[in-house]
């Protein structure tokens, strides 16, 4: 399977392509409506056909690329059935499963830092790619969006920890310039929900962060509800 | 062999670390002074000894963190031979190799963006960290720290497009927020160096750039032909 990891500078979000290259079928996993340029070019410099664009969760920070691929493509857009997105194409719960050629990406429902967090694993169970429920030696926030820290410890307890050691964290943003981390190495050294931290403690970390909104909230939220266009005020969803 | 890519935001260059998990040996290629600490705290994370400290080049848009890395590690520092950086522990030529306990990193000189640049390709020719030799759909611009186009054009083709089609290639910077390409997709699709561009169209690109200065010349250069000491600018060499 081809794989690419994309960084958008101005958010520090990752972005990431998937292909089976016998078929040239290809998925985009999170990406940015600034980048739509980049992304299609790279698609056609590689002679990949978009199948599918999979959203982790609506994002609060920027805004998703995906009506525009859509537009440009005829992808399939994918979000969690939770999310709230009405306008997606395919609406995706647990266990459900994402064909890309010979390949298939399963779906975990990963809630906690948005209540429609989905984490995307090959089904060789060697990348996942988490969103924001887990990141490099972090987390998402949990305080707004219906997130909450109890139900993303689960989650990453349940759903991500409980994968290989050695599968790869590939997460939706990281602000120091890593790229990746491992199941075994969030376990073992994630300071919020590694080692053996209890959920009280998790929820207590989590109370105190006291973070400033998002700068791109307001635009953001309503525009990925309505999978990336971003609408007159007055016509909002 | 553990592999991983790191970033520095501020000036979108690209750091390397490279391991053999057997031995917990580990290497940096051109790591920055400004993420010295997050570099520390990796290897520490990760249970690895740092051996070698590799630069590509003698860098002019961000001071190496080689020499605090090396105090802090004893790790040896290798710069090509034909860099003018005399502070190095290790000066290297075409077809040395660099051992990391079961495998090699072997080297590949490729001049043209400087007089000292290098390709770093592992063993198994599946990696080669070009630097600025070779960059994603581009290369080092060739007008200044002895700088030609004609030298960078034979070193790409000769010792970086021999290389298999398959093999990664990872560059010393990406300004796009693209991480990685390919031997076979530079060959293809670089528009300065690949497909049926010659010697001469090569060289009437790069003498058009009209490039201006990079923004921390007069601190870098000064300061990577000394390891990555900062010296007081009486003293600098």
């Amino acid at each position: 399977m081809l794989f690419r990891q994309l960084f958008d500078r101005e958010t520090s979000t990752y972005t990431y392509l998937l292909a089976d290259e016998a078929s040239g079928a290809a998925l985009l996993i999170d990406p940015v409506l600034d980048q739509v340029d980049r992304d299609l070019g790279l698609l056609e410099d590689l002679g990949l056909s978009l199948t599918y664009i999979l959203e982790t969760h609506v994002h609060a920070d920027h805004v998703t690329g995906a009506a525009i691929l859509r537009d440009r493509t005829g992808a399939r857009t994918v979000v969690s059935a939770t999310a709230g997105a009405d306008c997606a194409d395919v609406a995706v719960r647990d266990g459900d499963v994402i064909r890309l050629g010979a390949s298939g990406i399963e779906v975990r429902q990963t809630p906690g830092h948005t209540a429609g967090c989905v984490t995307y694993v090959t089904q060789d169970q060697k990348f996942a790619f988490t969103g924001d429920a887990l990141m490099i030696r972090g987390c998402g926030r949990t305080d707004f969006q219906e997130g909450d820290a109890h139900t993303l410890y689960a989650s990453v307890h349940e759903k991500i920890f409980t994968l290989p050691d050695a599968c790869a964290v590939y997460p939706g943003h990281d602000y120091k310039g890593r790229t990746q981390s491992t199941v075994g190495e969030e376990k073992r050294l994630n300071p919020r929900l590694g080692g053996d931290k209890t959920v009280e403690e998790f929820a207590v970390i989590m109370d105190g962060l006291g973070l400033a909104p998002p700068k791109h909230l307001a635009v953001s939220l309503p525009a990925n509800r309505n999978c990336g266009r971003i609408l007159p005020e007055s016509t909002a969803p």
